[in-house]
């Protein structure tokens, strides 16, 4: 293990940074070891803190401390949205630190240009937290399947809406007292519209094809349709509702990305995905079929993505890791039926 | 793309050394580009070579002058077992080539010593291939879960033994007739004592182990059952027997490794993994369990899995992945139930 010390900056000290401060203290030996060198946390930004916590020492509200601090040698980014996190992200990474992020909305839509600045700077903008939570899905894509050409990409990728029609069809309760049950458990929001309108899915199925098939998706551009009405979908004895977001290439070279309720029957691996938790089913020439499941939410699961982000930026601070794409955003997507049933 | 070449040398022209050839072949402008520089084809190393191939130039059988090429920069071993191919591939290492296998015979017998070997020449021993085929559950318990203490790895390992427990139970046929369909079909091999014994499974949940737990286990010393003699198993309804190579922490420190036929019901995440698929379930601190599904075996899965393993080893040609276990072949195993229920 080198000598060499490296700071860690985490901002938004809400469910996933407190995870991930927490994770990094109870699994420190383990990180470092993994690491090649030590990782110590340096700074906790937010705009208010927890008068009790456990990791007041750290805190701070002023984000160009961190900035101006050369320790400071990966920023993790969970305060979500393309607001503040937008601004500090930018300029994180022109200050030549490697940026870990949870925040699907900002890696969906602005990830091009993002990954254009870490290009330029030599550092690592990283984002296997923005998609599955703990589930390994962008790894996957990136490494694993090198030696394939993926042919189209599809799941659940929202467990709050996953969870809704699990309790509709296995409890025939109605889809307003599901959503109620949710908020209750802590699964959905109160505003639960990002989950149940399928934007959420919509923002992570883009982050996928946009690996998948090397360039940026506007995601306003993507057909979607959520869980909020399902008129007109009848389900057959022994099917299952499940809001599906798929990307895949069409017959004729185009490119067609959708989310929609699909009626899933017992021989789709889908079919026992159930609850909070996500499945991603990646096809590829030579591979076939591969699908991953896990808790595609929740702190501890996303915080251990977040922490695997760190230790491959701090393992990778000389050689980046070459993950880009391209701006596609002007890109024409083919209709959702040009890639057929599912 | 850097002008360096780099040239592979493919050991064993069987089922997954040609499924190589032809995934090198027709994906060759994706793995350059993926891999960062030109990566050529330049000898396919056999015993007898069918007439009329169409990597007919490339056949030698003299592995001296792969040896002695400083060309060679990868070796590909598919040949399998523990004979030529454990002398080839300690000859490969300790010439300073990386070598990617398939071979799981080979590295859980011996994976220690060849790791070690790799470690002293800094050059890469990767075997994806080696459990469940295209399935990338190799670099997903080294890289992504990382961040995690992994407590627990099992899964359905085999997938010809899967293929004729899922026959029995759907279509109510006996042993004999699911086998002798299974070897029909190309699932089985003539003698197919290595599968239906669990020795086969055995070995794999052996690689899994030592990876998850940091130490070489000895395959003799697991307590191994196969699907040859099940009696005294009832399956309730509804229930299904699937053959689960097991691995993990016990409460009191001690690790437990076994393989043996178990009653799965559908509540557990391998219920629906039948015919010739492999399912593998990760249990870690913080990420909870993950699922892996796809073809544990074939010629194109397992081939693109040697194949993602030949970007990764160029990619890292001069940074050596950090790959490595020590000698733990005098650990006492825990006994199987140890573990509590499945």
């Amino acid at each position: 293990m080198s000598a060499d010390k490296c700071a860690l900056a985490i901002l938004g000290f809400g469910n996933i940074g407190s995870g991930t401060a927490e994770l990094m203290r109870s699994g420190r030996e383990r990180i470092n070891s993994n690491a090649g060198r030590e990782v110590t946390l340096k700074y906790i930004l937010d705009v208010k803190f927890p008068e009790d916590s456990a990791f007041k020492e750290y805190f701070t509200n002023d984000f160009s401390v961190i900035e101006n601090d050369s320790d400071v040698k990966v920023v993790v980014e969970t305060i979500g949205g393309c607001g503040v996190a937008y601004d500090f992200t930018k300029r994180a990474l022109n200050a030549g630190k490697n940026v870990v992020t949870s925040n699907k909305e900002l890696v969906a839509e602005h990830g091009h240009e993002l990954l254009t600045i870490a290009k330029e700077r030599n550092v690592n903008y990283l984002f296997e937290a923005s998609v599955g939570g703990g589930i390994p899905i962008i790894r996957t894509l990136i490494q694993c399947l090198a030696a394939n050409e993926i042919t189209e990409v599809y799941g659940i990728l929202n467990g709050t809406t996953n969870y809704i029609l699990t309790k509709m069809s296995d409890d025939g309760v109605s889809y307003e007292n599901a959503l109620k049950e949710a908020q209750e458990l802590g699964y959905a929001e109160r505003d639960p519209s990002a989950d149940v309108s399928g934007k959420d899915t919509c923002r992570k199925i883009c982050i996928l094809a946009a690996l998948a098939f090397g360039k940026q998706f506007d995601p306003g551009k993507v057909s979607v349709r959520g869980i909020e009405n399902m008129d007109g979908l009848t389900v057959p004895p022994g099917s299952k509702i499940k809001l599906i977001g798929r990307a895949g290439k069409t017959a004729d070279g185009g490119i067609s990305i959708y989310v929609a309720p699909h009626v899933i029957d017992k021989r789709n691996l889908l079919y026992t995905v159930d609850g909070v938790f996500n499945g991603i089913v990646v096809k590829g020439d030579a591979v076939g079929e591969v699908l991953f499941y896990g808790q595609g939410a929740g702190k501890m699961p996303t915080a251990s993505a977040v922490v695997a982000d760190v230790i491959d930026a701090v393992k990778h601070i000389l050689t980046r890791k070459a993950i880009f794409w391209e701006d596609g955003s002007d890109t024409e997507l083919a209709p959702p039926d040009a890639l057929g049933d599912l």
